[in-house]
């Protein structure tokens, strides 16, 4: 087979020099056709959209082709030609075919079209060749360029926080221990304690919860800065909405108090979304007719519409109106209730119709950094709801004063030693400064429209499972 | 004090508007001057650069500029003046100054210049705040910022791999156990082995050494992907070239084979060399003053020149003349030995004087998935090495042939039936393909010419070191 270098099947769909012999090569999705033609869909993942080969079957003859089946890789050189068909505008007409790899019909599970979600989650190794998760995986790199590419041109650093903790502070969930102890053969102290000083560390070590304490180091430094990376809680929850090991995205900024935190988080909420409309309507646009047929218009609602910016207090307000007026409640709403989805999403969709930023929240339910109001009763905090979603993203006002920090977080449960190196930003050269933290999944289910989170990230990691 | 929007010194020092009033926030790194007058160079982590602010004595009082000495933060309003100072284009006439946070000269660690980097590792909260570390850590921001832009203008998807993961196959090092449960009651199956059914993946988990084989995945079937994460491994290596955790960077692409791989890495690691040059020179020349006079002459002869492609074989050949001619190795050199370091630099250095791409190394001293040659003996494996780092990027065609690749798994010890979706890769519509890993803390020594690899990472991990 002559060599010819490779196109790409995204780049071909769009020539236009019809009569040039080109290269393609990707997996076979199908094959059809009669005695004397066969149409192969040709995929190479780097669009939704197949390239048709056309086969005249006198040049090839059957016996050649009975392998080129569902699943096949194929290397194709063939000419370009300007397609009959509705929807694609150039097919290619083979001259030399190359079979790279069979896929024995008896064995391949993506046969048809149509598996559930469960199957495809089972043989998530293979679930990247079907259309839904080639849109949504494609959808997640482009995702993080935009978020790389936001910060960038406002001039935040991407600073990495590491992954591997000494310190528990953040109190944001349940931690997995990291270790290289031989637990057949644990050293205890005299005191029956384990002697941590075996330990890889010299002390008992965790994988991170969140990025923010470190990230405010940074930023108490270097200006703004974001983290972008993969954090992880011990919960034992098994919901489509909760993932033992996901990414974040935490941006920190010296300086900023929660007016312009609100404002970063609008422009970065919308600017990803706008990236996705703009880079990705192909793979939105499929899952959009296959699953969620409202995806398209609630990712440019968001485009077109101010975030609602509330405190929680009038939040509450609203909520009890609700229930006065016959609306139903799974649990109950009070001042100083930490608000469910439902509540959430009751301002979100049914009240303002659009997101909602809700502010200065109960302290007794947020955590211990963040700015106390002067009101002593509420901190300087900040939720993003989102429709469908309910939180997206939550951030704060840091609490900037050591003093006050200092005996909140005693007050919280977290003791002033194990965080002397964040007391120190306070201490040395304090500054306001604020920042947030969205859960990339999050914002996956946001512009994919998928409903369970183990579908937008390529191998999920929840209770019992931790496969590939 | 007026409140004026904030502009960052990196702008500030670009104006020429002068006579304008403009707010610049900071830390002060010193603070000088006589009776009638003081300068404060002010900065704020955009830059490396200060910007001076320039303070009439008389109009804010003795008493008042007394906090304000090295590490405290101010806010500044003042007009915007041209400098007659060198190298600055524009000052700032203070009008007003707010003092946000203090740095207690008696407590606060960053007097003065000239700390050492082992003092400043323990203090690693607060070394941002530094030249060194800020011109490192923008330099950091900007090698991601460079190697994201490479692989989506070339059509490459950003693929996460798992972190946790329940294999170890890559035989890449020792890992980390991650565990939930109780080490004060761990429960055990009849034979006395730990029962992992209690553990939250219900399995024994640890921390990826490599996304490599995951990544594959992505490659055959979105065609060409790369990583971008943490791994971890957990050698007791207390070297200036090891960490516990860092980065790593691993494109894959279906369909390419040995010389795409090594075209695809001497064109990605220029890439990001250029853009060091072209977008951190400030910090660059920085460091090139400081510590390495020889950085940016380094940095430009790598852009100038083609990387050596040369088989092991010829390598060894040449190293071995190199000993007949009297050149001193610590470590023996014959065909099959693994290279040492002093060899890769012999051959960068001292022979070709530019960088290499060794390929074809002997199967024994290499992993199970790299292609095998026809000769029986070596396989398509290639290391970048390059100088003053040794080896930068180590990769491979990977072997495509499902029988192959299962019986060299075996023979080097990894249950087939452990890696059985790996290999389904190859089962179902296999093709040829390539990838290879940088790892992104070895990148950074090269482009900063810090000696240390736990001076290019913000929070260093090393044997008994987890602090912040």
């Amino acid at each position: 087979m002559e060599k010819i270098s490779r196109t790409r099947v995204v780049d071909v769909l769009k020539m236009d020099c019809f009569g040039k012999i080109v290269n393609v090569k990707g997996w076979v999705r199908t094959r059809r056709g009669s005695k004397q033609v066969n149409f192969i869909a040709l995929n190479d993942g780097s669009t939704i959209n197949n390239i048709q080969i056309v086969i005249d079957i006198n040049k090839f003859g059957e016996e050649f082709l009975k392998p080129i089946t569902t699943g096949a890789c194929i290397s194709v050189n063939g000419e370009l030609v300007e397609s009959m068909g509705q929807g694609q505008a150039a097919e290619l007409h083979a001259n030399e075919i190359e079979i790279l790899g069979t896929a024995d019909p008896n064995t391949y599970p993506l046969q048809k079209k149509g598996h559930s979600m469960e199957f495809l989650r089972e043989i998530a190794h293979l679930r990247p060749r079907t259309n839904t998760f080639g849109a949504v995986f494609r959808i997640r790199h482009n995702m993080a360029i935009a978020i790389h590419k936001f910060f960038h041109e406002r001039g935040f650093f991407y600073f990495h926080t590491p992954i591997i903790t000494a310190s528990d502070c953040e109190g944001a969930g349940q931690m997995f221990q990291v270790t290289t102890m031989n637990l057949y053969d644990l050293k205890k102290n005299e005191d029956g304690s384990i002697n941590y000083d075996n330990d890889f560390f010299g002390k008992q070590a965790s994988l991170t919860v969140s990025g923010q304490l470190e990230g405010e180091l940074a930023a108490m430094s270097m200006g703004s800065i974001y983290t972008f990376g993969p954090t992880f809680r011990a919960e034992n929850s098994n919901t489509p909405r909760h993932l033992a090991e996901f990414w974040m995205i935490e941006p920190e900024v010296a300086f900023n108090e929660i007016e312009e935190n609100m404002q970063l988080a609008e422009d970065f909420i919308k600017y990803c979304v706008k990236w996705a409309l703009d880079n990705c309507m192909e793979d939105i646009q499929f899952l959009n007719n296959m699953f969620d047929k409202e995806l398209v218009s609630r990712l440019e609602f968001v485009l077109e519409h101010e975030f609602v910016r509330l405190p929680y207090t009038d939040g509450i307000r609203i909520l009890e109106e609700a229930v006065a007026n016959g609306h139903k409640f799974e649990f109950p709403i009070y001042w100083g209730a930490d608000l469910a989805s439902e509540h959430e999403r009751y301002l979100v969709e049914d009240h303002f119709k659009r997101p909602v930023i809700l502010t200065d929240y109960p302290k007794e339910i947020k955590s211990f950094y963040m700015k106390q109001n002067d009101d002593g009763k509420t901190v300087r905090a900040m939720d993003v709801l989102f429709p469908k979603i309910g939180e997206i993203i939550g951030g704060s006002q840091r609490e900037e004063d050591y003093d006050k920090l200092s005996k909140r977080a005693e007050e919280m449960g977290v003791p002033t030693k194990d965080i002397w190196w964040y007391l120190d930003t306070r201490r040395f050269g304090t500054a306001p400064h604020s920042g947030f933290g969205l859960g990339f999944e999050r914002l996956l289910l946001f512009v994919t429209g998928m409903t369970n989170i183990r579908d937008v990230i390529p191998f999920p990691r929840t209770p019992r499972n931790a496969e590939f």
